[in-house]
């Protein structure tokens, strides 16, 4: 059944001069990065919300990223954050090993250097240097912990910044921020890259010490061709064009990856193209465009699901992804660029548009059939069952 | 020698035909309520932040309140939160004559419905009935609570929204909302306020029940003469004019009161003041040119000091406000309506833009000292060492 | 061909319990006004761009709304702009005639009052009794011309505001605007509606008298049941929720109409659906669920279409508009409201965001079939030459 | 009689710690450049304001800059823009002398190479050759108009960018873009600099081909050391940290210089200082904090003066931007730099909020007399009568 809608898809793509096939192809190899911490309890300044099969271990973690992958089939490395992933045992190769027996790999590994109480006024930014070594050790730290569990990023996201003007020197702050991040680059693990990452605001609410891709761009130049930039989705003022950023990142070779997830109003971490879902298609318009000067960017969820469960909006993410791809590779490209040539504004809009429009579920469940997993991932895994056993499992060792 | 910068002060603001007696008198009768919260520990969504002198109880709270008021003498009430702020041994009348022992009275009652797991998709405004039924049941408690610390108003502020579209029905969400004010407005204590608060977003992140002054305003035509909205500095859309709002509230006869802090980006309850001084200033000149219609309005301090300290931060807050309305008092309210009336925009805006100009430090130390405070309150509190004496005796009891 | 593409759909549609026939019944009856203005020169502050096709006086955009019609089928009307629309001869019954003649009626009558040197400091809000008069006129004037072309509408946007703090009273303004507007009110032909506009800001850039949806809803409740408020999707503040102010305004009974339009920045008076797709789907969502309640709401484009033509752009609005409405006409409303009241976050936005998903060009391929316009406008428009003959003919009187 | 408020102030900043010498000569050494542009009239894009008075060639501007600096005694130097103030015997050289006669040089040189009706699709960005050919000589053009003039800066804007997602490649429009500034910046004028502003949107609505100070100072670093960023204060998404920006631009060797103005909104060109005076203050105080890194940094007032006047505004706004200096000039840089080191965030704030709250009007009053100025230049200007006589004069001549 699925076969013959995605039949009569593929003709109308055909005669709309789309290589099926090769479509077909980078499907199958689109690869998106799960994050532990999307899996465990997570919440607003007001409150946490407990959600009753929440992950309550990083093993735990583990085993439900293993269950995202099953049913999307395309997420096969977990990103983690120390410490809170830290094996009680401290063994990370054991850990590395949990995940393989489950057919996942660790991928990006993220320092956390903003809940101890020394982090008050920052962490490689803070005006004490004994604060600012204590967070540098921290950094360093996940660099054994990378080559360990065999990471391939170290992802860098800083809460520095002050709240009030005067509060520190702007310059200063500036200035130790490029000094710690150097003295971490020269430590980074053979083969791997360090992902800088920028956020317009919050926590901290007058300035922020890395707020703009531009400082994060002014960075990895600092520091050297494995320092990237890392793009999270819900990190810009409002109306900021996204897309444009990607594709100025990507010729610069500077594009590092992803966050992935979706705002209305701030970094609301909601579910990635939940809210806008014609900008996700638009990002991964630009990527699709890049071809090979995008083969290296890592594309990872960053989420918080406060009230609509775990597993299954991870899922939903996943395939929002998916989606927004496999519509970005229906773009006639040629056509499009011919349009742009002659200034021919209507039209090249419309093309862009028409491929948006185009509903590629069919495709997708064509995809998923040859690799396995279901067509309709979402709807399996909430008739699975699978949600109502996890939470009275795991609501039982808790208060 | 304050006296003498005053007196070149008073003779300056004399000769541009201010009325300097009655600015005193004016800025004599100023009042600010502080919120027990503000006094306790509070974070972002990434952490709490401890700081050693915090008070941990809600006598503590009443204690450093009365501080505040010792310093600046203009706050003599306290805000309570409920249940944050139920006493141990349930008795709120004991808990008022602790606070009239203290100098203070307890003024607005906020019932807090928002941190229970049964909130997660709301309170008033939620789809389940039994949840409304509890949030309502709890709203009325607080109505109780009003008559035994003699509290002038209930501060109502919901955290009710939705995340994602489609989540709930907003016409439904609306309609819910507004039934259960009905509820609670025919239970208000006799003499007493219902202030609505509304707030652009946080903690839903794709609706919010009252996202606006306009729905708050709505809804209270809906309830009756004696329901106000209720304005917080921090919960506008960027850009929004908010003395526009102050103004077109005061018109109508529906300003209840507001929730001074301040802000850069979203709702980053900062002190009052310190982002935007302008700002403030702007809206006191409202306040003070509605003159007899600005009689009810209730001042609020509602912060969120993460890194600053409390009572201090509180203070300069106070100050702050202070400053603001007394350069509001200066505004030569004649010379101002003649130059608007002959269409002279720059006059207008250069006669208002002077009294915002004017150092009004040796104003306000003049009748500090009539009112016995300190004439440099900030500076006196931190050269008192009750920041020190505080943390010492508070974090004994801490881990 | 496009036959079979609709029968799969509409059988999946069926089998999703869609009834199919209703919906086409709906789409056969969607309307949407075009604006005059958008069929002639337009520009930005930095200069006019001009159009070789542009139309240059009112009976040409006439002709050109003619067309938009005979393509889409569903826009019969056209909104006028006093005094850009006067007829030389200022024979509105002539005008009429001309219209029909050509299929049309004239829809909202929109009067100017922001040209003329007089209004530097507003219209019905200025300080200046004769330029209020002045603007009353004119606005009184429009109601007899609504007469003569027996328009249903009176749409009211003002530019009135202030660019200065202090530059005049905000008060003040706010009363002499709801003088201004009664005086209208009283005078506005039987059986038409008057139509209030607001706008976040611009042209001025400290206050606008009317900025936001809650004090066009004030005004409307102070001057009568006719008054109902008109949104314009581009006139918010970054980030605001329209489709939940549309759901307020339609349950109280005060959604008068909408100017169509998208944005990505302010005003930005791109072509509808051109941004955000899913916010237009939203919005007509909120306008299908509240069924009855939306009958009398006009839709009308409100666009500047710079640099992209005029009659083709106009075109692909109405068209993206049709599609918003058609997925919005897929909801499935009943399993919706069941997973909104059990409070099943992700399934209720999974079922939302599924009638978004599908593709419905072969559904409004079958509607326009009926309806006996070309199944795809746009192409069709874009083939049939009359762009370029436009442009010939019309180049031929400019400079 | 300013003196002995003179002497009060001196003693009490002396008493402070502030070096009075030092500040009273910095403020002799301010420079602020007035733009043509200023003195001429100006509008939105809903129409042009006419003023009576404005300028209506490049010499009746010269002649009100000359007024300016008359006043205000610190605006010597004058920006044109071409071809808006080409003479009309097209002899540069013989306007430099008109200039000079007045006690006037002219300034940056702002090429405009958005007005012709070939750049509807950008100038240097465009996808046509020929179009980007012509920006180019346009642009080389104004390099030989620096010479002859004896500018020392090329400033440049583009309105570049698209309107819609799919319009242009943006890819290729950066590289077109980088292209054509490096052809540019190898026939820039020995000794000269060039400044790259760029602007968060306006008038291209999806893409800016210069969106933020990321991309200009990229474009910079790909220039050469003479290519520097300058700062309009207006061209940044709500809420952006500008202080930020500058002191991480001055840090880096790379702030060209500012374009002075204030906004609420967008980029609403309104007077400087007049919106948020306290910003205004922190982007003075990074300058003043970077010392000797500030001194090549150019500032130039860049404002649209609607409805309140052209003289007048000018002088108020110089007026504004002095008054910010001089009160970052009294910050106490060695105790701020204690508190801030010892993480002391309250102290910190306050210090500098402190030097903000000074009323510095007394000291400017003895700098001007110092200069040879009126002691309230502002007052003295409208007090003059040459605003009358200059709208008679000038009225004339217009219809």
């Amino acid at each position: 059944m699925a076969g013959a809608a995605y039949r009569i898809l593929a003709e109308q793509l055909a005669t709309r001069g789309v290589d099926v096939a090769a479509v077909r192809a980078a499907l199958n190899k689109q690869r998106i990065e799960t994050p532990s911490w999307g899996y465990a309890d997570s919440g607003t300044r007001f409150r946490v919300f407990r959600w009753p099969g929440a992950a309550r271990t990083v093993r735990e973690k583990l085993d439900d990223a293993a269950v995202v992958h099953r049913f999307t089939g395309i997420t096969p490395s977990v990103a983690i954050h120390i410490p809170w992933d830290r094996p009680e045992d401290g063994d990370y190769a054991a850990l590395r090993r949990y995940a393989k027996a489950r057919g996942l790999t660790i991928g990006a590994v993220n320092p956390n250097v903003f809940q101890e109480e020394e982090y008050r006024l920052g962490s490689l930014g803070n005006p004490s240097r004994a604060v600012r070594a204590q967070a540098l050790t921290h950094i360093l730290a996940c660099c054994d912990i990378m080559r360990e569990v065999r990471s391939p990023a170290l992802s860098l996201w800083f809460a520095d910044g002050t709240n009030y003007a005067g509060q520190d020197d702007l310059r200063s702050r500036k200035r130790r921020m490029r000094e710690g991040l150097q003295a971490v680059y020269c430590r980074l693990p053979a083969g791997s890259r360090m992902l800088v990452e920028y956020k317009f605001f919050e926590p901290s609410f007058y300035s922020t010490d890395i707020p703009d891709w531009g400082t994060a761009y002014a960075l990895c130049l600092a520091l050297g061709p494995r320092a990237h930039v890392l793009v999270d989705l819900g990190h810009h003022a409002p109306g900021t064009n996204i897309e444009q950023i990607v594709a100025f990142l990507l010729d610069e070779g500077r594009l590092g990856g992803f966050h992935l997830n979706n705002r209305k109003y701030a970094d609301d971490d909601l579910m990635a193209g939940s809210v806008n879902p014609f900008e996700l298609f638009l990002i991964y318009h630009e990527l699709v465009a890049a071809g090979a000067a995008a083969r290296h960017v890592a594309y990872m969820i960053d989420q918080s699901h406060n009230i609509e469960g775990k597993i299954a909006p991870m899922i939903l993410s996943v395939l929002n992804c998916q989606e927004a791809y496999a519509k970005a590779l229906l773009v006639p490209r040629r056509k499009l660029a011919a349009a742009q040539a002659d200034g021919d504004v209507l039209r090249a809009h419309a093309l862009l548009a028409d491929a948006f429009r185009t509903d590629v579920r069919p495709l997708l469940a064509q995809v998923r059939e040859e690799m396995g997993v279901p067509a309709d991932p979402l709807d399996a895994y909430l008739r699975s069952g699978h949600e109502k056993r996890l939470a009275a499992e795991r609501s039982r060792g808790r208060k």
